[in-house]
């Protein structure tokens, strides 16, 4: 995909919902069973790879308990920032506070 | 369609998309053709009966000026409110003061 405005926003989306999902403890098939999507779909979807559905952002937010708004909270900000190492430090950070709860 | 949650949602995302619109003085066909969707495709967005991409939401949200999250807001609060009336309410009213301006 070309890394337009529209790929970065969802690649954002992305990082953002495997990061709530890793701070919620879910693995990801676990948390595709819950959402009542395919496993395979969550990871497009974790990879900014898929133009999901609102129905499927909304299965996605109502399953980590979060509004819409907030699953979408600064996303232009996120998408902007330097793609791939800060969300992937932020990742391991998450997962580890997780851990360590 | 039936009247679950997702729906419910859909129908307040449209009636907010609409609102949002007529506030900034766009007719239908206007705002369809900056977004770059077709005219009915956003009749159907705006009557809650299309499942949009997050491509497509995108494109409204940047047509409008505003955030995702912006375009989100209250949006769970906002679907359960008695449908119809509150927001035509809303939208003869915000009709009537993009018209006063």
């Amino acid at each position: 995909m070309e890394e337009g405005l529209p790929n970065l926003l969802l690649k954002a989306l992305g990082q953002r919902i495997r990061a709530l999902r890793t701070e919620q403890g879910y693995s990801q098939e676990a948390f595709a069973d819950k959402c009542g999507v395919h496993r395979t779909f969550m990871g497009t979807i974790e990879r900014g790879e898929s133009n999901l559905s609102f129905q499927n952002i909304h299965k996605v937010a109502a399953t980590l308990g979060i509004s819409l708004s907030d699953l979408f909270l600064n996303l232009e900000r996120r998408a902007q920032e330097r793609p791939g190492q800060a969300d992937a430090n932020k990742l391991k950070k998450r997962a580890g506070e997780s851990k360590s709860r």
